[in-house]
């Protein structure tokens, strides 16, 4: 390896969705990639290769050969505990060298300048034949609801109050088996333009965590946008008792977003982990 | 009874304290009490009695007597789950003997004026020998910590992070056996301005509650201001194994603020639950 190789570098992180417009940098927005990057460059002593227009090129004097590459990309007010992203650093300057020989040290910098709303768990040192994300195998997320009448006011942060439960829990597990496997789920995807909305939905668990506070669990090989949520909006129409569990059937076979039930809300959302090709490990959950 | 005798209405509430100055009213400042009561006054229809600096008296066209008396005046920052109020309202007007007829209907009406950011229980009458402040019997607390190195970011709205830890219960747990009984908590009250500082602590308990999290409890008849946040500093002092479990006494016995450790942070406290006289019940622990 020469020293202008770059070097790829996982990180594992953590977010409050709350503050953010969202994972993916936008321009005049408050957003997680844009935080990440802003600190990762500062820290790193190289040049934003995104600014100006730039993404892609190398910069002069810095070391960064692009900009982030994530495997969720999270909507405004979606929490995440296990994202993965990976970037790469060429170590043309003295202070991106220092950084890469001491990764733990980078980990902590990296975490105080990110600020409160993200965690950083780790950075390591990954070989180039990790991608953090079409190396992703599953994605696993967790929405959480209160269905009691009355919520915690802490709550509010990380679930969804439907004080018109209790939500009918037999119900919503028939109604989501109906989701499970390879489909076309147009119904559940925000427009996309002609792409694909062919996913695979691997497993998904209507479980009560906790008297009056239920969890939808689903884990799938990728999700389209806002898929997570819009399954999410017509299970608990399904849970009120104001459609039957086959009405999610014949809304998968319609494959029109204009049969969906209202998508449900971004807050009681969390990306929870990514699992990997071997021999790269799931991101972990939590602390 | 005639229409103008006062009715006296407990009410069972929740807040996330995050947003909030504190409890108490204060001029130009966002506060629980504020809200409560400018929400109340205009569900009763009634003359906000503490206008214009005619606290006590009793509104001209109005129905309540004075402001809201509540069990536990908290801090800035500091949540409550089972805080009590208690509000006398004389039914003057028709607006107000409408919402004394159907308290389950002010209840849901108060909950939903208050905002997202406090949760209404419950609105009860009670005879007026019921005082919110001075018939409680108890205050429980509990004070939430991270002791991992790293936090979930959503977990700052309720926890304290410290990253020196692991935490050595054992000895918190030592020490925080010191502090119960009858004593003068001098060293661990914001000055009193020469009002006694005699307190008496009933329990205590130092748990983990969760891998990377302890808890700290507290129940006693009454706590002057910030002493259950100036016992956790002082406690995880000990944790951290920067002080001997014996040292709480040393620091009980100088009676002086100036020997004490720093004060916890307010956003990892909550009043959890107000216990009273019989007949009255405690307030309820969540939903």
């Amino acid at each position: 390896m020469t020293a202008s190789d770059p070097v790829r570098l996982r990180i594992d992180l953590a977010y409050d969705g709350t503050p953010f417009a969202g994972f993916s940098r936008q321009p005049d927005q408050h957003t997680v990639q844009g935080t990440l990057e802003g600190a990762l460059w500062r820290l790193l002593g190289v040049v934003d290769p995104t600014e100006g227009g730039r993404r892609g090129r190398m910069p002069a004097a810095g070391g960064v050969v692009a900009g982030l590459t994530v495997a969720g990309r999270t909507d405004r007010g979606v929490h995440a505990l296990g994202q993965v992203c990976h970037v790469d650093v060429r170590p043309l300057n003295h202070r991106a060298e220092l950084a890469l020989g001491d990764l733990p040290r980078l980990q902590a910098r990296l975490d105080q300048a990110a600020g409160r709303s993200v965690t950083i768990w780790s950075v390591t040192r990954v070989p180039s034949a990790f991608d953090a994300r079409f190396s992703a195998v599953w994605r696993a997320y967790r929405y959480r609801i209160i269905d009691a009448s009355r919520i915690e006011p802490l709550r509010h942060h990380d679930a969804w109050h439907v004080p018109e439960g209790p939500l009918a829990l037999r119900a919503m597990q028939q109604a989501a088996k109906h989701l499970i496997g390879t489909h076309d789920y147009a119904s559940f995807c925000r427009n996309r333009d002609g792409k694909t909305t062919m996913r695979r939905l691997d497993t998904t668990a209507v479980v009560r965590a906790a008297p009056g506070e239920v969890h939808l669990k689903f884990r799938g090989k990728a999700f389209c946008q806002q898929q997570v949520r819009a399954m999410v909006g017509a299970l608990v129409e399904v849970g009120l008792g104001k459609r039957d569990p086959a009405w999610i059937a014949e809304l998968l076979a319609a494959r029109s977003r204009k049969a969906a039930a209202a998508v449900a809300p971004a807050h009681g959302l969390t990306l929870e982990a990514v699992g990997y090709e071997r021999p790269f490990p799931a991101s972990p959950l939590g602390r």
